[in-house]
């Protein structure tokens, strides 16, 4: 009924690759220059920028030295948009709760 | 002659897995702790902490949650050792050299 509510977790290839996208087209790279300087397929890189497969750690260092981009700064990207989703969906983890158990 | 100034790419799953370990020690919590929260084994999880194994979203997000740590938290922590390594590197990229070039 109300499925536009629903939580959904938060998973970090979605937020990773539609950064990477933004910061892709932001620099006016296409998927094809891109994939050429980082030595990955263009379809994988695509998969990638849609949340679809993990990037290894290499490969992420690969896309990020062809968009010219430090990993650190993806990384913050990264970051900002999950804390404002995390804050959207008020979640609030079972640590955090110990006053709760306690009273 | 000089190797430990030789430079080495900084990888993120090394970043990310001495933090998860830093955050679960912080905790004091065991690593069998957290992998029964995690419902991870506690060899694979020993793994992704000693940076040798990737961690999937969803697996990631699973730790974050044993730890009682928002995943956006790690990731910034992992952000700002990254940029401190990169700085020590000197790693300068040509986006971001966009002034040099000009003058």
């Amino acid at each position: 009924m109300i499925s536009e509510m629903r939580e959904r977790p938060v998973i970090l290839r979605e937020i990773l690759g539609e950064s990477l996208r933004e910061l892709r087209t932001a620099e006016s790279l296409t998927l094809r220059e891109v994939s050429g300087r980082a030595q990955v397929s263009l379809g994988y890189l695509s998969e990638i920028e849609r949340g679809q497969k993990e990037a290894s750690s290499e490969l992420l260092n690969a896309i990020c030295g062809a968009l010219g981009v430090p990993l650190s700064n993806v990384l913050r990207l990264v970051s900002d948009r999950i804390d404002a989703r995390e804050d959207a969906h008020v979640t609030r983890l079972p640590v955090l709760n110990a006053r709760d158990q306690a009273a």
